[in-house]
């Protein structure tokens, strides 16, 4: 199994936030950009392994800027690497008001995605090779970051987490 | 202002699970869940703090088991601890397949909320009274995942986090 | 078969008011809510037979105060009844509005469903055991429910009905 | 304020079962049934009254004959009878599968609407006129059918509803 | 196969305008309309051939006057012209402001449709017989449509379109 | 008013088709292709013009090939000419099996726009500055387009419409 760029994954979705996306304050609801997320990191995710693909977990996600009804939402998602058979995703988001060219971020997050075969068990994906600075930078946090989903998860004990704990502990 | 007991804010939800939900395999799409998570989650800080409030953050969320169409989708969502203007919402969410008899845990889940006030400025919350073990469990420990929090949004030092430190540091 | 507790069969559904299911008055539109209600009806119809059901008829339904956009629903079901292969289903459904902590009535409805089996043939349900005032109250009035839908719905002579004719006829 | 024709209500809607409008049997649900007809029965009402309306209530339905995927529901909606300002809708509604050249009943059911002035209070509506044999039969059982809703609402006792109890008591 | 007349295919379908369906202006956005249409379209197209059908184009639309949230739109479909597998759909496109009875229109347009057979591949349909003087019109009209068509998707040089020449060229 | 060059106005829009997008063939219906792409050709309008937008028109649009359950689509938009307040967009869709590796053409279209003012009133737009052979190319066919929708839409004589004339008249 060959492995794959980083860039071939690049998925870029386009939403246009309408009235039922939004809650008492015209804002877009966290739930439905995560909904979106979820979609456009799992295309991502079937870019590199083309095999279909399940939502295994998300990360910390926080808030920044509201986005408002009838702006634009923008998500441009990335693998940052390839594990046995899943896969973590980085996805940036911002929203747009296209009348007052106006643009912020609204958050950046990590889903993780894990490969199917037809019996519905987990299946080898190719690895990933990075070319640029910032997919370096993201694959190497992915180890850290995994070690945490696992922690989090019950799965993994702190003690085990080298990578994690060098960030408490400097000797 | 009074402050209010955890079991007042227990909100429960219950969803079936239809086409338009589900991937390829006939499972419920992960963004789907968290969708009707952040709305649960919203309910449930809105009848703790008697306001309006938005999304402010998303912790990890690990998936276990699919959840299938047509089976059912059980959300239990209670406000956890309140802080000055936010709340953290845990919530346990089930699969269940009726005619089978069959229910199944799919995640558990922490959401922060703040309030707003007319202005939409964050408003000062009544703070968390808690009752059972369970909820003074998570009263506990939601100042480590806030330290968490504050360290992967970029706006704590993990050095400052003597808590989630603990963690990973035994004197 | 074992007959069943109507407790078990309770369902508790929770839902938000959102833009698109409000009329020109930003007030729940009485459909929609028929819609959250028939899937409600129907989890707690799955719940006493565990099989599949379909929505045999819906009694009369009087709509008493109006659901706010941003408010809450609330529907409580319970089966009542069991007969041969059908099921009534009582509900109470509520609005509130969390920010005023004012929760008002806004309908109570009997919907009876039928189960199926595999070759989508009705198919015998467990009988109900009822245990509270209310629910054997529920019960009871059940039969008479049951006349009236007959007899509108052309299925028995008025003559028949003992048990509604009571009412219209005093010895 | 004239009086208007029956005909001049008619409201003719078509539409079609889409995957997520139908149960594990791919039949039609109920619900969203009751959704499209109440939406068909506001605007014959509102072709009637040419005011805003809101759903009053809604009388017993029963459903004959489950509607498939991919097949058109047709509803047929016109004014029986206008009382102050409320207005009783008749409905028939069909299925049909194109490619099998079938058509079918799925139910006959009476919504009530209520007309609101722009303060939301109840406003007078024109009175009916009827031309068909089948629009006096139908005007003439909206004083019975109104009865009943009272009866059962609980705002009529049965003693005073002379028209129903007509139907249980010869004399 | 027998002809089928035009009538028969008629195809009504009545719309309400929700707050999701509208653009930032409160009016139906234009994609909506094209997706209720085509719908409309279809179920037309299948009353004339009783087989499955697939949108194959869709000719130019302009959209005169926006449909308002709360307005109706009214949608009429029939058949114009059968040719071997494929059927031209003419459409006339209302809205309709209920409260202040006023009616207008909103576009007209021809879609065209391909009958599949059970094994996707373009199947025979019935041809049309014409009664009314606009039926006529509109069948003779659709051989110059449809070399516009045929120009316009590149399958035809414009030299070989003798029915749409004839409008440039006078001889 | 500085004009603006045409990548300036690229929109890429990623959707997933997902069950309720689909005919009876489980291919994605037209309809629903036509929604999204008038939200892409939007926001590209939007782009240019940074004021809101209304569809004036859609030009001819043939469907090459079904796009399935589960594929992906892919709208590329880009606005090919300014004229005073009317901007005519160009889009280029294609399908993706992801698992397949494969990606098919589905369509290319002209959807026009109109900027509009806070009153609701056409306003100008900047003019297009064309750099690629590509978009010089589409540049020039515009003016032909527009003459063939005045056409169609009743408000140009063929005789005056020069550009397209010469399609059919070789002095």
């Amino acid at each position: 199994m060959e492995a794959k760029k980083a860039s071939q994954s690049i998925t870029i979705m386009t939403e246009l936030v309408l009235p039922n996306d939004t809650n008492v304050f015209g804002n877009l609801m966290g739930g439905r950009l995560m909904y979106w997320m979820d979609i456009a990191a799992a295309l991502s995710a079937q870019k590199h392994c083309n095999a279909p693909v399940v939502t295994a977990s998300v990360d910390n996600i926080s808030f920044e800027n509201p986005i408002k009804l009838g702006n634009v939402v923008h998500i441009e998602a990335k693998v940052t690497r390839a594990f046995t058979s899943s896969m973590e995703i980085h996805m940036k988001v911002w929203g747009e008001d296209l009348t007052q060219q106006y643009k912020y971020k609204s958050n950046e997050a990590y889903y993780t995605f894990v490969a199917l075969d037809p019996n519905r068990k987990p299946r080898v994906v190719p690895q990933l090779v990075t070319e640029t600075e910032e997919e370096k930078k993201l694959f190497d946090g992915a180890l850290r970051r995994r070690q945490l989903r696992l922690i989090l998860g019950g799965k993994m004990k702190p003690d085990d987490a080298a990578e994690l704990k060098a960030l408490f502990v400097k000797d």
